[in-house]
């Protein structure tokens, strides 16, 4: 049995392998974008969940890698686009795709590995192929669906917090939960025991995308790796802006939206005087009670599968890993 | 058995069911501009070839209905993507996606679009589907393969005709092909039957592209319904072009560069000028020879595939009705 480490190793060693071959085909200037971003590295969390959830029904680990590419793949075909959409100019320390190449090369490559993600879930055998191909192809969907609601989400001021649940959901926890329904579907599990790791993964996934939005505001920035309060500066949507218009006072309310409307605001102090804010509103601990919440929930899903306990082990040291991280 | 008259109607009802669909989808702004997209109509010939070739072997042609879509879909998602990367403001009369919408609107409904076309082809039954979708996605990723070597095309005036015969077979030719062969897989037919069916598409592909070129320069305008000399206008190598730049004598060589080159020219001269050149070095009875040849290759290959007599008429008759268009 592989150790999280010896699955992460096994996962670079597939990515580095993939990136020579798509170094070495034509068009270049398709397949060096889809090379290039491939190598920007990245925490690969979804790859590690297909091997993960794959592993607790067989041992045969490296058959796989195939999907666990898919999904890694796919994962940063919409990065890829998404930066884009936001008119991102790093990633991961980086210049993204559109900035290093240019806007054409960024649409094409991303479209490529959108198929190629396809492409690498066509290269497994004897399983029930097409249960995977669904699963992955409606959670895609549904990740295109979830990027339209964060950019509907930009244009208004009346975002609830269901709403905002729902669109981190389809954003990014479906594809975290298909992570892990993939690597058991792939590996033969029923499909009962397939969806309670759905399950776990989804609220796992909400957790996940909570922690983020709180790490924005409040991490040590030294670990944190980007600049603290990136999306207070971008008035982005945030669990944390829309709890606070939910909470806040007339006055608090007034404030936060003189920050948000005012553009001449230098951004140093609009992130301090914003962070003064949801400190008074206790943000922190209403946002961790939320996390706390749903990384509950995903742990007792974990109760509900049968398999053999010594291998939930692997399933708790992820979900603490992502839960534990710093950035 | 259906004509093709009826196979188009069946496929118009299938579109407009589908269009329904979309519109009572959320979010409204991911699925509106797929809607548009596909209310735009066109000729849908691939979705023909789907049926045609399913026909040929199974007269239940409401089955293959989906992998009609499939292609549809996706060759729809490769039109809306490409108007973003020429940026054409136009599109069969209308205004293109990323005009009428925005560009990340179009961006991402054309994504979404790429995924919903394997989410129709998933909706096979009974059939392996597995060859299906492997016909289609290594397709789907030589599309991507021939947009970007026409890209490239853009920036390089040494572009021989090998490379641009390669290029069209890319972006146009092998999804043609692949119409007719997952047709044929789809109703069971034997691989070496729908490969045949696929040299036929491709061929035919290639005929039908050369005449897209031989058709913007020697045409009828009123037929035409677009004006003529837009890929003289955009200097867009063209087989023409690049014909008149291997066959011309130095001084015709410097006349056609000299046209290329100058950006101050009127439009009208410009249409004119060529046109003259290309009258000069015969360009019209030189394209025609070679769509001829294409065409009758792809007519040779229907003579080897083993099927009743009868139903080859209708290939036929879909070759002569690609060949014979006036637009």
């Amino acid at each position: 049995m592989y150790s999280i480490g010896e699955l992460q190793n096994l996962i670079s060693a597939e990515i580095e392998k993939e990136i020579e071959i798509l170094k070495s085909k034509s068009p270049n200037n398709l397949y060096d974008p889809i090379a290039y971003t491939l190598s920007m590295g990245g925490k690969r969390i979804r790859p590690l969940m297909v091997l993960l959830s794959y592993q607790l029904f067989n041992a045969d680990v490296k058959n796989a890698l195939p999907a666990a590419m898919a999904i890694e793949v796919f994962h940063n075909f919409t990065l890829l686009h998404d930066d884009i959409m936001d008119k991102a100019e790093m990633r991961r320390s980086s210049l993204s795709v559109h900035k290093k190449y240019n806007e054409n090369t960024a649409i094409l490559s991303g479209d490529a590995m959108s198929i190629l993600a396809y492409n690498y879930l066509l290269r497994f055998d004897n399983v029930d192929l097409k249960k995977i191909l669904f699963t992955f192809s409606e959670t895609a969907l549904q990740v295109c669906e979830g990027q339209q609601y964060d950019m509907d989400f930009e244009s208004r001021f009346d975002v609830c917090i269901p709403e905002y649940i729902k669109m981190i959901t389809l954003k990014t926890a479906v594809l975290l939960a298909a992570s892990f329904k993939i690597g058991a579907l792939a590996a033969n599990a029923s499909l009962k025991t397939s969806d309670l790791l759905y399950s776990f993964g989804l609220n796992l996934g909400i957790a996940f995308q909570l922690q983020d939005d709180l790490l924005d505001v409040f991490s040590d920035e030294t670990k944190f790796g980007k600049k603290i309060g990136g999306d207070i500066v971008a008035n982005k949507k945030t669990f944390l802006l829309l709890k606070a218009l939910e909470i806040a006072n007339e006055k608090q309310k007034e404030a936060i939206l003189s920050l948000i409307c005012n553009n001449e605001l230098e951004s140093d102090y609009k992130i301090n005087e914003m962070t003064k804010l949801y400190r008074e509103l206790n943000l922190r601990e209403i946002t961790q009670t939320n996390i706390t919440d749903y990384y509950n929930k995903s742990l007792a899903i974990i109760e509900k599968i049968e398999f053999n306990q010594n291998l939930k082990v692997h399933l708790l040291q992820l979900a603490e890993m992502i839960m534990n991280r710093d950035h």
